[in-house]
């Protein structure tokens, strides 16, 4: 494994490859690597000739009151484990090489952002579609790979790949948890050891939806209700957001039906957990 | 010359002459071909293997009160000018080709534009930001060639090129002129007969402003006073700007010193037209 931590290095190392006809497979990460990143990696590894990981904790895609400096970074161990998965080339630029000067242009973000993290996030998802669009101009895979447990970020960069126009395949992977059930994060480590314990019960909420449904409840505010009241009753978290929207679109439903997402938002004393379930009802 | 008119097609096109490893010119138009877009093509034709011409008129970058109807079209005539050039791949596609969807991202502008030609359109460069940036992504060229008579459209491009890592070399030639001096330009034919006749001013008077200045005039007020009154006296034209700016930051200047462009936008009945100059005053 290459680890290479300039632009043009990159480009001189990818352009070899590439006139050899090879294809790349590219896993973008902010690093702090857990099983989720590894199973976006794993996927990479499997469908393309050639894997590159990028580790970049964007500063850009977070607000003025958040996490950026707690953001957990490790790079040796990421090193290790990327090396684990045979990743080819390994990109870990500074801030000063992805942003040299203010930009100039940004990618703007028009819709699917007024919801779930885009509702209290302003400006999070311009900030993510910026540093994709760089990287995607840096590397230009074949394919991408992102994890659907960030949902609203895998229907922005869908919609960022097909309005730029991008020559590039969205490969969404499965959510990996944990055996309890907890959506795998960077963000877990900062949970109290009480917090972690009570985490799992955001998963279990959604599966308790997902069992409402199933058993014929299509009204949106009695399945967010359940949600809600599992989440205030086991756990000390404080609840950002319980909603229902249609998926990709991120549409407001009346009727839980289709293909419609589950997504909640908990914060924790140091961390803010998300998770989500996309469903497909039949009609 | 081949005219393709699906992104698919040229794409299919273009992979075929990139794996024989040729180079590729873009030179992105609206149409209604003029002796500037045809020096464009020329510089194209001269730096690179295969030369990709796109003929489009983007309607997200014209404002609501803007002439997109009245913008002129020749296709027939466009076609024929494209192939005395030796155009390889003529690009045409349709506004549904193009936006086949509203767009969910876009890209914005957040410098150069609130000056100049941006701050009387606001929007605009944000629309050819974003075109471009689907262009390119289209394209993949090496070089794509701009006509410094849109000076500001430069300046954008330039961060545009610079802030998304797009991987292609913007290539600036210089403004195009008829033997009167007048920039040419696709809305010179909709200036009245009068009009076109007292159009020429416009670039006298900017040389006006260039020989003020190299008999040693500093001051950007008396320098564009000089301008306003030549047009004002001499045309029957309404003045929308007159102004001088650093290059390319588009930053306002108390001393006229360095590199600066000194630019203007006049209203005829029909058409609205733009001139500038780009010049080097030692310190």
């Amino acid at each position: 494994m290459k680890i290479i931590k300039t632009i043009r290095e990159l480009r001189t190392e990818l352009a070899l490859q590439k006139e050899a006809g090879k294809t790349v497979g590219f896993v973008p990460t902010m690093g702090y690597l857990h099983e989720g990143h590894l199973t976006l990696i794993k996927n990479a590894r499997q469908e393309n000739d050639l894997v590159v990981l990028s580790i970049f904790v964007n500063p850009i895609q977070f607000g003025p009151k958040e996490d950026l400096a707690a953001y957990p970074r490790d790079f040796e161990r990421d090193c290790a484990l990327a090396e684990c998965e045979q990743v080819d080339l390994l990109f870990y630029p500074s801030v000063k090489e992805m942003y040299p000067n203010p930009l100039t242009v940004k990618a703007a973000v028009q819709q699917r952002t007024d919801v779930l993290c885009g509702k209290s996030r302003p400006g999070h998802f311009d900030g993510v579609a910026t540093v994709i669009t760089k990287l995607f101009n840096i590397v230009m895979p074949t394919r991408a790979y992102f994890g659907k447990k960030d949902a609203q970020q895998v229907a922005v960069i869908e919609g960022l790949i097909a309005d730029f126009n991008f020559p590039i395949e969205l490969v969404a992977v499965d959510t990996v948890r944990e055996t309890d059930g907890l959506a795998k994060s960077s963000r877990n480590v900062n949970l109290l050891p009480l917090e972690r314990e009570q985490a799992p019960i955001l998963y279990k909420s959604l599966l308790a939806a997902n069992a409402a449904i199933n058993r014929g409840e299509n009204n949106p505010i009695e399945i967010t209700n359940t949600i809600k009241d599992m989440i205030s009753k086991d756990t000390s978290g404080e609840i950002d957001y319980v909603e229902i929207y249609s998926y990709p679109q991120l549409q407001p439903v009346e009727t839980v039906a289709g293909r419609v997402i589950i997504a909640l938002a908990v914060k924790f004393t140091k961390a803010r957990l998300i998770d989500n379930l996309i469903i497909d009802i039949d009609c």
